[in-house]
């Protein structure tokens, strides 16, 4: 069976940077399955990719490989990694976005996982040149190691370990006994607000209790399961597919018509 | 041979939803080929999805399975469904997409094409969790059921029997003897304007009189064969590469210049 | 070992032109390795399109074949050509893009580089369709003939040889004793202004001397090595992945913060 990998970066899909990458994946690791995650993600946002990356990840085969490059600090003194979270194995920039794409849950001090083994890929002789370009490690460094890893390579043959990635900087929603305050972290196509309070949470701190939302000046009232609960144009909360609770609109999109953006404060209160 | 599996969905490509399906595929069904037709469909235009699978699956290998996952209507009560159109499989919810994608030409009655098999996806057997997400029934029923076909699996062992798929309301060109009275039912990237008035219509009623369009404020001489038959930056007739009648301008966009918009009426009159 | 193909054409992904014609590389060549370079060039930009190609066929493993179908003049007297850049293999239209995507270096006159071999796909029987649609080369010309090849078809079966491809008027850098006068040439996802000024001919002709650069209203001192010297905000002077001079600023947008546009003039001023 070919080993599958993933890509996702922040280099859009106007120039010919991701294809770059294909092709130092496809000469070294012939045969392998190259699926594209996401080359949308906004330019050097760490904290959008990692949510993407924790979107998609668990559905994909055990041995995939996953090459992460949205890399603020290429040129810089940021490590090149590879690691393996489970049967799961990750390339690219230490700068978080793998502990948070692996985190089991969101909830509380847990959002950062660590990988089972990891390694510094500081070994020139497995990137494309000894002289890999200061601005384009993901075709010279990143994307030959993970060619050698779909290629079976060991890990512990890629670089010298490294004990600890680097966690990225992860807004907790904060709860008491009356509520719950957390942020919008993502606003998808569809103009729905994910926001960082996931379900356990919720029914956690709810016991029994209804719950209202209020975001900007929007006051919502419980949280539904299905769209189908509010009329048509009707805004709602309700569990997105990840189970972290998110704002929407049935038929229109909540960003637009609630004027929400990322960041923005999200508000459940118990009654 | 490896089966074909086609994507279409309206769920962009910033979020990680795509590459969850592809997981999905990828993990129940290895080796398959996995094929974007588009992601970046208007968010729940399922006409504008139909008319795109109608451009791309003709193209593709007898046994591919064309996923199509543009669902206003997920999380009610709209069937999930798979179904058989002559060597072709599709998957996905029963809107009227398939229907119209294909539907062997768009003339008179005959845009609505029923498939030769359907069966409801509603045996949680096949589903990826017996409990699938409201809002992400493409990751959690379609995307489990097309790998089944995928791998071979008899349409009939997926779910229980269908009649008939629920048609989409699809505006029909009016014909008579003086003209044909039409819509633009798309705009591609380079600013053409598909029409839904086919060829064998405008031939059929021509009877050898010439044939002058109006469109919003324009008024184009003639169906042309080619852009260079008429001159950089002028507006003209012809058919598109599915034999509907286009509106385009020589090296320009006839959507930004001639102020076209999806809906608008074309006139074609006989003289 | 399957071949792999790339596609680079100006369709957008809104549409299903695209995935029209990997149906009809996926029913002719089963098994090649579809890999998309872009489609999000700018419509009808012939040298964007060269430049695209530019950065990512390198890295493709030999005897990949290169279908890039940006094509201005399709219905008029244009060649459609097939050809061979050492163990590289192209299809498209016969406008200039080949040519520069494969001109080993963009310094003087060698910017325009010849195919070992080419021919023009003028044979029928090699077509989708002997009538094939004036405005669909890519499906029904060139998608077959490149389907062709990775099916392994000798180029000289697919037409009758051709000479020499039609080279892309590209715009040189002039270069005397005092200085180097360039343009932008492409603006990427990130704001970086790409130059038509290669390293090679900046050392060339730098003998020692500091360098500064002129840029729209922005002047910029010395040529960095990596983003990292200079401070956030700050723009600079760096080469990029392909060696030629490129503009940027340091976590920034070097085209939205220096007001920069295609076609900018670029001085560099020793000292």
């Amino acid at each position: 069976m070919p080993a599958s990998l993933t890509l996702l970066t922040d280099f859009g899909s106007q120039d010919g940077y991701v294809a770059a990458m294909k092709g130092v994946l496809l000469a070294r690791a012939p045969g392998a399955v190259l699926v594209d995650v996401s080359h949308e993600v906004p330019p050097q946002d760490v904290m959008a990719a990692a949510f993407v990356l924790r979107q998609a990840w668990p559905h994909f085969p055990a041995g995939t490989v996953h090459l992460a490059v949205v890399d603020p600090g290429v040129g810089t003194e940021r490590h090149a990694i590879a690691a393996r979270f489970g049967d799961h194995l990750v390339v690219g920039p230490d700068n978080g976005l793998f502990p948070l794409a692996f985190a089991p849950a969101i909830v509380g001090d847990v959002a950062s996982a660590q990988p089972d083994e990891a390694v510094v890929l500081d070994d020139p002789s497995i990137w494309r040149t000894p002289t890999p370009s200061q601005t384009f490690h993901g075709r010279d460094v990143f994307a030959p190691a993970a060619a050698a890893l779909a290629q079976g390579a060991p890990l512990a043959e890629l670089g010298r370990p490294l004990d600890a990635l680097r966690p990225l900087h992860w807004l907790q929603p904060q709860a008491d006994a009356h509520g719950i305050q957390g942020w919008v972290l993502h606003l998808d196509r569809f103009g729905n607000a994910l926001t960082n309070i996931p379900r356990a949470l919720v029914e956690a701190h709810a016991d029994g209790r209804a719950v209202k939302g209020y975001v900007g000046s929007t006051i919502l009232q419980g949280i539904q399961s299905t769209y189908g609960a509010v009329a048509e144009g009707d805004p709602l909360l309700l569990y997105g597919s990840d189970d972290l609770l998110e704002v929407g609109v049935r038929g229109g999109s909540a960003a637009s018509l609630l004027s929400l953006c990322k960041g923005m404060r999200v508000h459940l209160v118990y009654s």
